[in-house]
């Protein structure tokens, strides 16, 4: 049995530092690093892709919205023309450090409100597609698990991994429980780590109203942005491995 | 003989339009496509780059200071590490657009200020230089004809085209007239011209006091911002196939 | 008979020129100065409001989204916290400017895909509201004719200058067409002056589907940023003074 | 005897924290407010004019470099008409949250590179002093101690703070030790209160080389961007307190 776990990362922005990746950068296998737009800027990106080569974590593009105010968390009505480019251009950005550090691109994960808006228009989630081809057709999508994008990539023909995420409660159609909702983030660790061990092991996890949910879970998004965070995605690894699980770079699983 | 005419494109951004690309891009035969830092942005590098494949234009990037307002025109201290990582950056960027329609990227000529900046700083132009080399060592670097950076980048290994301005007047030591003085900037047709056949044809032009200046021509900047301008491209074009020099890309000269 | 004719004005950036400002200036009485955001720069706004003096039009802010990319005609999901304190901020830099010039800020109008949104977000409207009147209570805030932020406005005790469409086509409920249908947007100069005469002194115009729609028409937007737009400016505000009406600034109509 | 004590405030940015505000308002009495293009943003703004009113601390404008990347510390070549009216918009900016909070601005205090570029370029410091003149004569205008822009404007006919640093050794001409130097910056607590003693009662300090130097000090720098630095700050003002020092906001020093 394998997993992938993923992490943002590079979000720091010139005099302004976000993340532990030093330390977070010892527990995943894929790091989405962020492509200056919605955070992120050369240096950062150059010191992030440098620390994933030392620990041997693979590298992918994590594009968002022009807007770093927003933090890429506020939804923008894009055109899929204007979609399609801003991709290219980010994941072109994050390609040009891997190939200076000697890396290949692993993957493509849009980040915040962009990666949930794909789920909701479908439009923008083909144009989303269509860039990350327009730059590599070997580039592993990362979409949340069983949903519309995720689909569409594969009808596209684009490897994808299916995403869980660790801390968050599932609908029973498999969406995520809306933040605005009681319930929706998971704070407690060992629950956490139970819920992840499920979704590997088991294929699914129990809604949030009870029922059983089936997930594919290829990769499993874990956070870093402080230390009680490092210390879960920590607890996750060495659970996951004790229970004979193997963390491996998604592209060890998308093929 | 052979020369190169190069050329500012696609510095338009979002609902601001600049430059007769369309039209310019039929005399021109290396694009200097402008990497959105100080101009373009991902629709309008996408709309270059396929523009200048349908013209048989080879591409490069034109990279810039992260200054939109100032347009790239006014000086800002970068340390080299900014340099040499925002350099990476728009290499990259433009070279997704490329990839995307098939082309390779041909050159790197740095714009406005941080091109001058390079000139006075050689830590600066070391860090650019290296720039360009972490993305590909065989893309040629664009300087000014006779530079200390153009010399640089021979001494690390680095192809250089030399280039030399069809409107501005020279120093006798073979630097630009600044354009703060009377004389800096040549209107008149027939004389930029007459300098561009002499510049190629003759190995050199007269300086702004008269005497002799030699300069190795590689590629001319020409320009296509206004009506006026690609009309002088045109015939400068004109004259020199008259001339018998053939207008070819960079790649084709500096191997 | 009065009426207020209104244009967007200030919206060149840096090196970027767009609209034909000081020939549009003859013809209005208020001027919607962008702020730095979707357009306009700090060098622009000076100018601007200066060009505004010397004809003796009324100054307003022209708020927008922070989109420079996307010219301020991309919807953004905002937070009413942020909604409100964007536009103090905005309210405030083009006051500088008219402080400056020895002129008062007459009104403030939210620029684009943001002055759409506030007619389907009471939350947001109120928030925009909630920013002019934490500045300056006396401001005049320009609206939709006959829309729910024009009557929030009103209900929170703020002067509303309900604004008309010299080119735009009107649904029978008073809401504008949208521009992605057939016939949204007027181009023929003599229907669209026979419109706005309609519109001022008989109180209405003729719906897109033929039936009467009632319009309170404080203000008329018109255009200036081609010189098409600038003679159909020209030509709105000739017929409206042979018909009788005079041009004056919205503060001399709302009180 | 009267101080101020100023410090640097309002430097987060969206998602992106910076400073213990809340812990070094208790301690000052001149807060210096971000103003959105170095560093800062409207929501962050609101709040630490909010913050500063609660903790009757007086606010001002800190306006900066347009360059969020690089934080408003790196030179940029700007012309006297940029610099004038970059002033005007920030300053225009603060000023809306201070009046919508009820509150008046006392000064304007230029940030980071722009701050030293004035000591430096004449003609700069004259812009920048005419951009606060523009907005409001009776705004005091924050220089370094003994310089020639604060000797321009009180030539102009603007009020002065000379400021002093804490934390920075002197020339014997005044001007600060440049960063790079070694002993540029002092760390010792009780050193650094000792010299702030000797600026406020005796009216200068020992110079790097022993030499003592004459410095006006209307104001004192002090920082707040971690711990160790806010009780730096602390103790600064309990030992001048002790010292018989009244603490108080700059406008009732200079008037």
């Amino acid at each position: 049995m394998r997993v992938d776990l993923n992490s943002d990362l590079g979000e720091s922005f010139g005099r302004y530092k976000l993340g532990l990746d030093e330390r977070v950068m010892e527990y995943i296998s894929s790091a989405n690093v962020a492509t200056g737009w919605h955070a992120g800027d050369p240096v950062v990106m150059r010191k992030t892709v440098r620390l994933a080569k030392e620990n041997g974590v693979a590298v992918g593009a994590h594009p968002g919205y022009p807007d770093l105010l927003g933090f890429g968390r506020r939804y923008m009505k894009l055109s899929p023309e204007e979609a399609r480019n801003y991709i290219l251009y980010q994941v072109g950005a994050l390609h040009a450090f891997a190939r200076a550090e000697g890396l290949e691109l692993q993957h493509v994960k849009p980040h915040g409100a962009l990666y949930n808006a794909l789920v909701r228009e479908e439009e923008l989630a083909r144009a989303v597609i269509e860039g990350v081809v327009d730059f590599d057709k070997n580039l592993i999508f990362v979409a949340l698990s069983g949903s519309r994008p995720a689909e569409m990539a594969g009808e596209m023909g684009v490897k994808v991994a299916h995403e869980v995420f660790a801390d968050r409660a599932y609908n029973p159609d498999g969406t995520l429980v809306s933040r605005s909702k009681p319930g929706a983030v998971i704070q407690d660790k060992n629950e956490i780590v139970e819920r992840v061990v499920s979704m590997v092991k088991d294929g699914g996890v129990k809604a949030i109203n009870g029922e059983w949910v089936e997930l594919r879970a290829d990769s499993i998004c874990v956070h870093g942005d402080n230390p009680k965070a490092v210390e879960i995605t920590a607890h996750i690894r060495r659970v996951l491995e004790e229970e004979g699980v193997k963390i491996v770079p998604m592209k060890e699983i998308i093929r």
